[in-house]
């Protein structure tokens, strides 16, 4: 079914039909760390009209405590419970599949996997560390790799080398039951306010092409982090709006789990990429930026 | 139709029906820089049979030049001319297609490729010097691309960056009419004698998941390098027997080409992944490893 342009019925019918929005940050609440335009404005009318606010990134370069850092320094006031990243997610996988402490994971990602690792008491290594080591491809030599690493973990990482390629492959491939998780697929992001940069799913593409395997996937679109969420707050997923600017992580997310979805026009999605005879996944509704919302509910 | 095990019989009825030994290298030949066991001894009863043989590899590391020094090195006297290697077919490829000589190439890989290029006549540039750039992901940082970049090649990549994915992605996506090459897409090889490291199809995957589009690949299994190569020989395929230790890569390549093809279990490839039901490329003969050709016709 196509998507329905965002009007002020519709605006109001979606406000008045839902208990929740949650939020992908990258392209709908900011690019890079620029504040998309009429952001504080739309949150600050939504809690007033008293829903809740859900922040759900891909994006796991961070962890939810410097996410609530950054949302504090763009001027926004959003606790660390409100915020769900698929760094997290990924702390979580392992925590409600009951992964054994005496096993560690090997981490092709940055700061924000390894810090919520740790703070849920996991032992880790790799991360922006790794990305200072170099291979030299010559005669007879061995690279070791530790037998002890029972999950590997690829995310978003600006540090990405070989080294890190055949450190993971070598875990996924020889350690016996070993987890290949991916934080998200995201093939490229608004990772600066200037232009897209290479997302996570290029990172797990490269190790998933290497060792001939696919991940489990913890951000959107898979419903874990739904799931997850759900455990956390009393809502139904029938009474939330998912809003975000990826057609394939964020409305694909919303569908899957329930949701209403609104896809905004403010990131990666271009109208005409919506409106493509070849596109096949429709929001709801669609507009160009959150802010349409307090414009719409004011008319 | 399943694949026969090289007897004495089949090894006569080959080497009686055929002109040409087409060799993949890596697992073939040699194991990182280990010549793998019986191989002079086969070349030597091959040529002294007045056999045509050809040396055909999916490793972009090394230009032709530099290959025949390495075949020297272990011993084995093998001019350039009878050297075939994807870095090579990637200049050819821009030769026949009659690529600008105002353009320039980027490349995503090693020496291999930046030699050939310039050999052929083109300007280009990234290859191993890029791998010591870094990007630093922060607030309004833009990237900038050379726009006379007119194709992009991508091989196999021990300096793999995220500066480099970069690159080629905005060459791709920005620069009109910009090719996306790839040398080939191995997922793994050989590169060292002791393990397998990840292959250029790992680097192709990732450059190609953030495009978001397909490379032309120039080496095997696509018949590019062929229909090079029987430009260059007077040969017939159905009278050239393509031996080869990958099913995905070597032995398509010969069956999408006409070839005969034997594969050797010497390389990537295990006698039980070949025999498994989810397998679909079948070579017409297999064997341990090319020396026992000579075993088997001196019986």
């Amino acid at each position: 079914m196509a998507e329905g342009l965002l009007t002020a019925d519709a605006a109001r019918s979606l406000v008045g039909s839902v208990d929740a929005f949650l939020f992908d940050c990258d392209g709908v609440i900011w690019k890079g760390d620029e504040l998309i335009q009429g952001v504080p404005e739309t949150l600050e009318l939504l809690r007033k009209l008293g829903k809740k606010l859900v922040f759900v990134t891909n994006n796991s370069r961070k962890s939810r405590r410097q996410y609530s850092k950054k949302f504090k320094t763009l001027g926004l006031e959003v606790t660390e419970e409100e915020i769900f990243t698929s760094s997290f997610a990924a702390a979580m996988f392992l925590k409600l599949n009951k992964f054994s402490p005496e096993k560690k994971v090997y981490v092709v990602g940055e700061d924000g996997i390894l810090d919520e690792l740790k703070l849920a008491g996991f032992e880790c290594f790799g991360g922006p560390e790794d990305g200072k080591k170099n291979i030299m491809l010559e005669a007879n030599f061995y690279f070791d790799h530790d037998k002890s690493v029972g999950a590997v973990i690829v995310g978003l990482d600006q540090y990405f080398n070989y080294y890190k390629m055949q450190y993971a492959s070598l875990c996924i491939r020889e350690n016996p039951g070993c987890l290949f998780i991916a934080t998200n697929r995201d093939p490229t992001g608004h990772m600066t306010s200037a232009q897209e940069w290479p997302g996570a799913g290029t990172m797990v593409a490269a190790v998933s092409c290497s060792v001939q395997k696919e991940p489990i996937v913890v951000g959107k679109p898979s419903s874990f982090l739904m799931d997850f969420l759900l455990k956390s707050f009393n809502l139904e997923t029938s009474r939330m709006c998912m809003v975000g600017d990826r057609l394939d992580t964020d409305i694909l997310f919303g569908q899957n789990t329930g949701c209403k979805t609104l896809l905004v026009l403010s990131g990666v999605t271009t109208l005409p990429e919506l409106q493509d005879a070849s596109n096949t996944i429709h929001p709801d509704l669609y507009t160009n930026s959150v802010y349409d919302l307090v414009k719409l509910l004011q008319q």
